[in-house]
């Protein structure tokens, strides 16, 4: 049997703003990363994520992000090996008191946006939340780009990792995600996304877009949570990899 | 033998901004309030001072506060209960984080500023931020105004309570604090601000305004942080103290 | 010929997290109350609004809030008259340089949510904010709950008035607006909304909760710009007021 | 005659804390950097650091920063030049509303911290910055780095422009700044310092680290507002440019 995890990022709404259609996407999904206040979501969305994703029985991670709510966390910033580390830590003990109080279990943790990409290339930031991830609880499952910094930062730190693949994105040679920058960056077409997805869960690999068949690790899928299409995109992958006999099941090592 | 607490605000700084003399301070108190974020504080700051409160074997506490950092916590907010039950568990959350990377152990939670008059004088968001304290770890101790509706709220919640006194504020006929907005609020002296003190460990009693002898429950005495003379004020309450027989003791209920 | 004023609260998006139909209502309304960044309202946000207002002629006025974004400006703080002179001057400059940049000329302010409502209740906050309009420029028209003590306080300052009613609103007999915790505060009937707007422009009076005919200035109408029908109400009361033969205009005094 | 101008930035307080001794140092300086809020200041701090400016008669400089409180606006940040021009033109429109309430005029403006070095290296981004000057006002005079690209973007904008330099860095033979991360970036000695802007305002040359004369213009020496020695540095160099015969007078182009 072949399983899968799909991802998704939810809680991302802020007081008055809502974001994300997180209920219908939370029957999508196997695992949720939950906005933690700093790039997305406060107090009272994370409470009620957390709910949500007890109530749709979907694994509960948290999701920090760089204290930046007006760029959304998607704006590099030039932090230290500390301040990764602590708001790192500062960001998942948030969100783990709303889960420990929900009388739940945190179960992974991943990164988001800049700070995700950033911790996929600096070896130094990613071992410094891996760090954080693995001081705060050990049994925690890091997840990251897979192959990149991040998934080697947390083995090293003796964490469970994920490696997330992305159905709509492509693929270099190296099995990075070609930049959002570049042209050809984004698989547009939903059925072209499946495809992708089923070929790298059953063969392990993705035809970059030199067209060379790469190697690649995908322990979970990550479906998006805020795009204006994310329920679409979510329902096609979740659809197209039950055809085709793969088990959707949260990701445990 | 008679016991007391000496607790004390500390980890006020945030960012570039220095805040109270807390190494010395450490030294006076036998438990810490941390801020978390909201008021004061920050990651970098938190990770220093529950460093710091562990190096100096300081019983380490969370010290929530309003979401206002620049009013440093201290303007009342017309918050629901939810968002006060919130708020603390985010904050609560995020301290236990560092305390527990620390491999030691989150001993009480005392409310901030506005946060704390707040709760004193309404029983909902008493409870509020009591429940938020319960639901994360019912070993806790709440701090609060001593005899007021945080203390009632507490007991009521099962948690172990620390009532608090004050020797430099004076009080009413009714045992609560007379507004700092009045006249004689404050006891400038330090001398008086120590007799106090004594009299309320001593006697559980304290002296009104009104020159009535009134009842008070003092398990921990307040040192504040962030005045100009607070270490002053700090050491001369611990020797004080001492001189009287009284040892200082980490309040555990 | 009777004229009217449909003022409105635009540019409340925030970063990544739209909030409002602004394009869509800017065709509805005579003056824009644009966010200034403390409650609602970005850099971005600021910019994007002021040249939507341009585009459809609308004036624009400066819509300064609390420093509370996660409450988006609703919960009331307890603020100095210093704090209030502040906040005003800080964002009614803020907004005003995107409309000097602009080429365009800022026509008026109005408070936000809590500051709006304490602005009307409390006179010394609402000196404080008129002084802070008057001394950026005093060619400004403060807007303000009709009859309220911001209206006493803008007149004092030697400022230009609008009084602001409301047709989904209902009113006491003293021409204050029910309550929102009360029932029946909400009139939910776009036609009965439109119906009191025009009794209150033609008639200047409106019929009270305990069936008085109240006296009440009607300079400007607000329409709502973030509910979820607000489109459809700021519809009805444009063409509801056209069809009685009053000419919607920007209001100036 | 020779001319100088000292330039210090202040006004970087926040709420609760306080930073720089602005009142000491203000009898140093000809022109003042004042915080607008993203890095430091506060809506109070910007009024009361613009009437110290009145009172000491120096000129008065907005002093935009990166939207990054915690990390005083020193982490670069990943932004695009429309949030350039954007985050320029709110702060500088927010400080230029305190100096009109003052009937005041406000001067020039210097970036801050990464926004100042990022806007030295990049010409776009410094583009955007001396676009929003020039759109809001374009007597304004643009404060940058000797040399920088914002001095270039400033003059193809057509504003005024004034050269800064420090008597306490270190130099390229491009005349750059040498970074902060190398050895001998920093000049310790204060009298060392007095002499290379002693050598810069007589000579339009400073000796580099390699020991080559580099010529650099001079038309404003950066006194530092928030080191523990500032008041030492600021009042050594200006006896010692007053000791030389150079006057000491706000930059006008």
């Amino acid at each position: 049997m072949l399983y899968v995890d799909l991802n998704c990022d939810v809680g991302e709404s802020f007081g008055n703003y809502q974001l994300g259609a997180d209920e219908a996407l939370m029957k999508c999904m196997s695992s949720a990363n939950i906005a933690c206040g700093y790039h997305a979501g406060d107090p009272h969305v994370m409470q009620e994520t957390v709910a949500l994703a007890i109530k749709h029985n979907v694994a509960i991670g948290a999701h920090p992000g760089l204290p930046d709510l007006v760029g959304f966390g998607r704006r590099a910033m030039l932090i230290s090996t500390a301040e990764a580390y602590q708001l790192t830590l500062y960001q998942v003990g948030a969100l783990a008191a709303f889960v420990k109080a929900a009388a739940a279990k945190l179960h992974h943790v991943k990164p988001h946006g800049a700070l995700y990409t950033m911790a996929a290339e600096n070896i130094h930031l990613a071992e410094a939340i891996a760090m954080a991830v693995r001081d705060f609880d050990n049994s925690l499952i890091l997840y990251g780009l897979a192959g990149s910094k991040l998934i080697d930062a947390g083995k090293n730190c003796g964490l469970k990792v994920a490696n997330e693949v992305f159905g709509d994105r492509t693929y270099t040679n190296t099995a990075g995600l070609t930049p959002r920058s570049q042209p050809g960056a984004i698989i547009p077409d939903v059925t072209d996304a499946v495809k992708q997805v089923l070929h790298m869960i059953k063969k392990r690999k993705v035809l970059s877009t030199d067209n060379v068949e790469v190697a690649v690790h995908a322990d979970t899928i990550c479906l998006h949570g805020d795009n204006a299409n994310a329920l679409q995109f979510a329902t096609a992958i979740r659809e197209g990899v039950i055809a085709a006999g793969v088990i959707i099941k949260t990701f445990n090592g």
